[in-house]
């Protein structure tokens, strides 16, 4: 049975409710998704959470518990940050809240939610030392990792909400007060010395971070639908605050990708950002989708060990890949077999100079070339296309993404340009060729196990007369495999400038 | 337990083996399709088949084995057609063919083929009344239906080997030789006076057609990857063959989308249609990409009655999506039902002149409207558009396929416009009113099942001062649903040019 649990993220600005299905293998599947705009920080009154915003969680919690009932599940993660944990009545809400839906609100330590934050960006991005910031309504959490292990963190107690209320009192800020709000900044950021000049990446979890995304994709036509991982300098956000500084709020909402309810509190999000940047003298700023609700789930999926290496990340976001979409894996793993023994024997002759870059993505590429059959086994390649580049895969970057794409689906030139050309912002054409080459020889890999029967169990290239041989060692003489192997071979060798044809043995032949 | 099986074509050009599963609901997926052209029909000589021919079918038959039983698969629909059927020595040769792969072969009479041709189109295609043609390497089949029911069928006994054997003799065929052709293609019709100056479409079946769809689509770049229900007029089938036609074979083989290994064949396939439709009187060729294989499925698994509706068919068609791609019924029916009584008590009011129609699109796009969340919650209306464009949808033409698609995937007018944009040639500006309304009136339906528990069960109409209220019969006060209702609402005020709010009457409210 598959088991299905909620998890409830009561924020100071939005309240979340995202329903989760994890399956047998533990595959967990985002099944529902719905928020609320609370603005509980806007309710805390003098240190008290007023009766307006005590009677709002009540009815949300309410309401999400209606969904969760509609769909029988019972098993509920729900946390609370900063609004509940700064009221003074947090406590008696959480009971209430208790007692009246039968939901157990947990209270996050600011420590907590940075230490999630830490957890869902290093479980889900090719990063070795960052800085990630996870700006909430009412609180702000900071942390430093190197070598992907925690190093600081610290939560502060404003967020986009209290900010905006503290600082900007208009319709448009002026320049006084973005100028006493970088203040305030800058000395809050003393009190975290560890974050000086830096010169890392800072990771940028939450709304404001995925809206800033979105605003920036909309303005230069991004070709990917993907937030996660998009990467941006310290001079495009600057840009971004440039220009929606000056708009009245009714502009600010009319700008392409804002989020409507997010554009009055906006500015002072990015204000944050750009201050972080640069104290800590960055230049680079990553948006992370994932932040503290996955780093939840990781914990709760995965243990609170944070994993060593950004190759047990991709093992793990290929092997959910390949569950999700019901990949057939002993044909899967064969495949990459052929594949990579393939590229190594290549290489060992010196036929070619790529390295450890290309052989993951090979190996990504392999594993993951039959998605699209779950689609419809026609134009499954077309398929694979794009659910690779639409569907998020942990722990790669959008052009890894692309190019693992470009080469699972790989099928022929025409189809390869039109992609090419479609993602010119992402790839380059200098791309092509390598794609070319490793797409013929994953065809080739592919069709040596055409039965999805691993009849033919092992390669071995070898030089014969001035061209290569492949021998293929075969369960059997007359093999499928055999009779279909002249095509994609010719065309490799097309692709390689390299006479390559194939020798079947039989095992008994060895014998 | 899912049952697989598999189903072998042994064709007179191609032999094609295709693996289904069919899980406990009696859905049928494709899973594997796998093709060898062995052109059997060149290995008749004197009415037998020859030794080569005959070790070609039984290698051939025993690497369809392989992968059957990699796949561990013992149920096997096997079918032969001209060539063994009009060898003298078929019989000896499917006894071979049972003897050393255990697969047995039905041998199909003409009249068979004819009809699971008919049976293929009539339960995929929206048409009342047509010819089908279907044209294999050693012999043709047509056939003719009106209101949906087989009148009359016939099998001659060539094909588009045959043909090309016959009359051409060189790389280019001469004006002579093509004229050869023609008169002996109208001396044969003959036989069949009931086809003469019928004026009805000619469904087009087989390899030769789906290759003639390919070949036009990439001239005229077609925005669909779909060959099924690809209507073409007379004059286009025509342009192809004068342009194919004085082409020398290697040059034919470069044509955009012709198929290589048909290439050499093509001119005579080609010919049959242009001939039969000046014989038919008929000004419209409909491709069909379903075919003997698919009616050989269709009388498997639904029986040998032909439905008689096309309403039957859409009602399968859309059934076998929502299994296929997991819809949660009991939502996607709520939905359905709110939709299907907004528009019909909005046209009660004569608030607008939308017929059956439109009111067919609404609901399977109501029914559909959730596929994309197999791919991903997130972004789903993109994956439902992807869905609903790409994978066909029996008994639909390619725009109503596309209209549900954008109904369906309804979100914002931005992509809307898009998905007209890159559509243009199949859907029209016009349309955008008529997707917009339907949409809108799609996005309330589906927030008044927000939570997916049904729990407003009944939606009514009624003029209050000025404006119209929908009055929600729900089972409890304070529902998710009404806290989420003004947005949908307002969007569908403004499409429809209509003041619109609603109205919450809880159960008890009226007892």
């Amino acid at each position: 049975m598959n088991r299905n649990f909620g998890v409830i993220d009561l924020g100071s600005n939005t309240a979340r409710l995202v329903v989760y299905e994890q399956d047998k293998q533990g595959l967990v599947t985002e099944v529902d998704n719905i928020k609320r705009g609370l603005r509980l920080s806007n309710h805390l009154q003098n240190g008290r959470m007023d009766d307006e915003g005590v009677a709002k969680t009540i009815h949300g919690m309410r309401q999400f518990k209606e969904l969760l009932d509609a769909r029988n599940i019972n098993d509920i993660i729900a946390v609370a940050t900063a609004a509940v944990r700064q009221a003074e009545n947090g406590h008696e809400l959480t009971q209430r809240i208790n007692q009246e839906t039968g939901i157990a609100v947990r209270v996050l330590s600011g420590e907590d939610e940075a230490r999630y934050g830490y957890l869902a960006v290093i479980n889900s991005m090719k990063i070795e030392e960052g800085i990630t910031i996870d700006i909430g309504g009412g609180s702000t959490e900071v942390t430093y990792f190197r070598n992907r292990q925690l190093q600081e963190s610290f939560s502060f107690p404003f967020g986009i909400v209290t900010l905006t209320q503290m600082f900007f009192q208009g319709d448009i800020p002026t320049e006084t007060e973005f100028y006493q709000l970088r203040s305030f900044l800058s000395r809050s950021f003393s009190s975290c010395p560890w974050l000086m000049n830096k010169q890392c990446p800072v990771i940028a979890i939450g709304g404001t971070a995925r809206n800033l995304a979105k605003i920036h994709q909309r303005s230069v036509q991004y070709s990917m639908d993907s937030f996660h991982h998009y990467p941006m300098t310290g001079w495009q956000l600057t840009t971004i605050l440039e220009q929606l500084s000056p708009l009245p709020l009714e502009a600010r909402r009319q700008v392409p990708g804002i989020s409507k309810d997010r554009a009055d509190v906006i500015l002072a999000g990015l204000t944050v950002f750009d201050s972080l940047l640069s104290y800590a003298d960055s230049t680079e700023l990553i948006v992370s989708s994932k932040g503290l609700r996955d780093g939840i789930l990781f914990e709760t999926v995965w243990g609170t060990e944070a994993p060593t290496s950004i190759r047990e990340i991709h093992e793990r976001s290929i092997t959910q890949f390949m569950n999700r979409y019901q990949i057939d894996k002993a044909h899967a793993y064969q495949v990459k077999e052929h594949a990579l023994s393939l590229f190594d024997q290549l290489q060992a002759h010196d036929l070619h100079k790529y390295g450890s870059f290309e052989r993951d993505l090979l190996e990504a590429s392999a594993l993951l070339h039959d998605v699209g059959r779950t689609i419809n086994v026609h134009e499954s390649s077309e398929h694979t296309f794009y659910l690779l580049s639409h569907v998020l895969l942990a722990g790669y970057t959008h052009r890894e993404r692309l190019l693992i794409a470009m080469i699972a689906a790989f099928k022929s030139n025409k189809l390869l340009q039109s992609q090419l050309t479609k993602h010119a912002d992402i790839v380059c054409k200098a791309d092509k060729n390598l794609v070319e080459r490793l797409g013929h020889l994953l065809l080739l890999a592919r069709m040596l196990d055409r039965s999805m029967s691993q009849a033919i169990h092992s390669i071995q290239l070898v030089e014969r007369d001035q061209h290569w041989v492949i021998e293929c060692q075969g369960k059997r003489a007359g093999l499928l495999e055999y009779s279909l192997l002249d095509e994609p071979l010719a065309k490799l060798s097309k692709a390689w400038k390299l006479p390559i044809t194939f020798l079947p043995v039989t095992d008994t032949d060895k014998t």
